[in-house]
């Protein structure tokens, strides 16, 4: 049986040129600098965000975390959203390997607002306070919502005021772009170093990908190293790396379109809270505003063949990618119809 | 010249019973558990604070940090207070010694709603989450405000319910505790570990206690010996804090009555925003709601033999202790309402 | 034009065997434990291990530190040999990801003498002393030695007295192995966990192996996540990791050959000093006993198609795999032979 | 009952004249600079040492810490003895505060070989390597012995030549000054930072000196705060360090005399292996060279009014200071010889 997985963008299977691409990929030992395929990936992505050079890592979090620890003197302070991803889902991992003194802000809809920034930004020579060292923003973030242009550049305005460097998780930064209907780097243009995974909605198997000026990449390279994120022949991964953004890049749009026509489903259904409006990407989120029968949810969707990751908290996320088609999502929705009917 | 030092109750000298004491003391190599001054100010400190035991260590972010360290694993979650003294004022220590993920949530006046902080703790064993390895709280918080025992109670009740330790940055517990008109150890029960400072208000030269339970205290005393704090013959710092306990604890409500008292003249002068009723212990902080000449203002009490920290950010904060009296405050008031009538 | 690479094993590229198993890998999301071809590799190489649970990981350095990280706790001691890759050529990347206190003693050859083990093992409860976390051995050494299994069952017996953990990194386990005649399982009985690499000799892309007992292992997949490990479909590169186990695991003992016929010819050639007796696996070190002149034998080896890392300090080191034939070695020691003959 | 307390030099018990100084010491808020007791202490500090400023640290590990994280990024290497303070008695503390990675080499008497420093210093830009970070020596180590000016000044000349700095942990710096008969300055002049304990021979009760360059002190001074190192009337304990430099440093080669006179007469007892001429300072290593009842001997010291600590691992140290006289040592040489004569 073939399962329409809903979980996560995680989940999406290379395409079949990916696998022909892994197959041919001409390959060298990376930590020598000789793999062909992984230069040009490097070069591509450093092209495609306006960036001077580019790293490939072996996942998000990865490339998340070596951005902190590269920027960072250990004990400086960083700044990220309190729902952001670095936050909630890197294990604590900021303050074990960069060593960050992590000050977290709650936003709106996930964007911190400049005056809240600015607020903790840290002035002078105090020896009673840390450095302010980095300022993360997330975006999309993985709350399905896209930051806006007009609010990176006033974040980085106020950045370079004070001299602190910011960092992008764009996981889905192809996503964000998608919406806002603009190139990758005129979002990137905004921040010091972004990374963006070629393994979710772009659908390579493995790696992501850490961007920036060249000199920042250099310290990013040793410090991979110690990090354990030296591969060998990693052309194998990046073959797929390239079309994730050649050919997938492109597709994206499609993704947010089929997510769009899920909400609009979602939202006439009982019981369930969600404003269409508020999905700009592939990732619907809502709530349930009654309560329901989570266990029979998950069993009937399950017998319908969809895979998706149990409510929490009273609020649920389907995903959708090159894998999930209209037809599949006609079909859910009849599902989640039937049981929320009961 | 003999200053009246208003910049913190940290500048407090040793009182001449304090001086006798430490000429006097008893002392013995501490790091083999030989010194009976020390001895009997950690059994003393514990007493009071209703716990198992106390440990003496060198300052307040020293025991501040102790305790994150000996609660947590590295990576864990500490969720604190955004203007507490351990976000703002240890210089990122949490990050270096414990390798704490710090989580911080702005509070009203300084305390966290309950709902803000049970959002953020972790449950479950999800691998991209961290353990919530610990909630910190202040009272007095470095606000002047006292946070009640109520919310300490709920604090702790939702602590319990997920099974977090909770510290207690207690640095003025003693005028908390003389503001609510309750023992020290009353405020203590709702905590696990609470350290306060001899050397603030109760104006021992040197030296803070962290407590709690005996086996805490046990691992908190190897760890104190890896930072650097196992002193030798430390009963002759020991001793006045002694006195500090027995002496000057009671004496913090004369403090406080001169800090209203101060806070009622300043309220009543020209471009100040101050209520005293805001003002719950010895530090009284106001803004000043009209652009003034501070550097006039800050010469003005120096020419008046009054030693202070200049505005920051528009705030101001005077200290009152035992060197500070009424006739001081006085004065001072004259010099503020001449300046600012300018 | 095809170089013929001696430089090191990690230069290896795939088989066309494995590049055919990486289009055919089905694959899922292994981070949510969904990808049958990890959970494959994982399962065959605890099995060949003798270990309850294996976890596939991005590089040796990564397993080697997250053993590391997952035995100790931070400031641990742990006991390596001073010329080990762990301490020569992780980047010094156990103090930071572990936070281990390194203990390194001096071997005789790699092999660090039992007693010089014990004299550092820490005994007793002394707050001086940080505990013993970990020993770690190598076997191969990278100084191309294999270590008797009779050394290592007297290294594992003291650490068992002691209650010390064993931690054995086995980049090339399997060519120790083939040295000794004996299944990888009977080296890997003697330790706690050990560490190998499918991208050396073995010829895969890309990833290593840490195996342990099954709790170790659950530890070590949340920290694995932590590090920024957790990969998504890396069935792809699992694939080729599961035939390096099945099918070039086997001919490792053709590379060691090749490398003893190497060293017999060089220790012929004048100005080289090399007892092929020293010769264990695919490594072939040897050193300069006269002032060579190191540039003009490394344009005369590239100019015949080789390459190899120049002599550092006065030794070289060549390294035989899969792709270097007995007629290359053959056409190398003429290289050779003509430029230190000059 | 007043004990001979031969256990340590910490033991030291402050002089009736550092308690007068205690008692009449002026001080301030030493975080904000004010304590003139500090000031001058520091400077005195500086001054014999011929360096140009100077830090109070709490104790001497705290001191030897602080300059390990003030030269140190985090990773980089440090070479030490195997022997040493640093490596046995520091609870691991270099891998957690300063995160260095631990590079121990065995010396010989306490004294490690230039040549095996020389082969451990990474040269180049390798990112497999770590930064040699810092060369720690320990004068007069605390095996007794002290290292001769020549040696030291053959490793600054090392260090010099390859960049890389030194540290000193001269804990016991004024003994091994009185044994070379020479200035401090003398034996600190081939270092770039040097600790020393104001608390073991020297008598005061509490604190260290971390010595330096102005602006290796200024960083150590905020990374100093970062550890909760920073006190506030700290003059009280400054106040008999500044006795310890100025009247008990030059009567520290009564206690070495003292010493050699034990080490004489204990090397005519029975079952006993000392060499009076390794006794250098005022300790007195020695062994036994047959089996002894160590409880009887403990018992029998005890009795007499002697503390000391057991034998461990066949070796057992005694301490001279200036609370031992020679009557003293003949009393227990006399329980000594009728112990170990049944």
């Amino acid at each position: 049986m073939q399962w329409i997985d809903l979980r996560s963008d995680t989940v999406t299977q290379p395409t079949p040129a990916m696998r022909q691409a892994m197959f041919d990929a001409p390959v060298g030992d990376d930590v020598y600098g000789d793999d062909p395929t992984v230069l040009k990936l490097e070069a591509l992505a450093a092209d495609m965000l306006g960036k001077e050079a580019a790293l490939f890592v072996p996942s998000g979090t990865f490339g998340n975390q070596l951005a902190l620890y590269t920027h960072c003197r250990r004990g400086d302070e960083v700044i990220a959203e309190d729902n952001s991803h670095l936050v909630w889902h890197e294990a604590g991992a900021a303050a074990v390997i960069a060593g960050a003194h992590m000050r977290t802000i709650e936003g709106e809809g996930g964007v911190m607002a400049v005056e809240a920034i600015e607020r903790r930004i840290r002035v002078g020579d105090d020896i009673h306070e840390p450095r302010t060292g980095l300022i993360c923003l997330e975006n999309a973030h993985s709350n399905g919502r896209v930051m806006p242009l007009s609010a990176m550049a006033d974040t980085a305005a106020l950045a370079r005021a004070y001299g602190v460097p910011v960092h992008l998780d764009g996981a889905r930064l192809f996503n964000a772009a998608a919406h806002l209907g603009c190139e990758a780097s005129e979002i990137a243009r905004h921040v010091d170093s972004v990374m963006f995974c070629l393994s979710k909605g772009l659908a390579a198997p493995v790696g992501s990908i850490l961007a920036g000026r060249a000199d920042f990449i250099a310290q990013a390279r040793r410090k991979r190293k110690l990090l354990g994120g030296g591969l060998r022949q990693a052309g194998v991964i990046a073959a797929p790396g390239i079309l994730a953004l050649t050919e997938m890049a492109a597709r994206l749009d499609e993704d947010h379109q089929n997510a769009r026509y899920l909400a609009e489903g979602l939202a006439k259904l009982p019981c369930i809270d969600l404003d269409p409006a508020d999905v700009h990407i592939n990732l619907v989120w809502f709530r349930f505003n009654a309560e329901i029968d989570a266990s029979e949810l998950m069993s009937a969707l399950k017998q319908a063949g969809f895979l998706a990751n149990p409510p929490h908290q009273g609020a649920m996320r389907l995903a959708t990618h090159w894998q999930v088609s209209r037809a599949d999502i006609d079909r859910l929705l009849e599902v989640m119809q039937r049981v929320l009917s009961d």
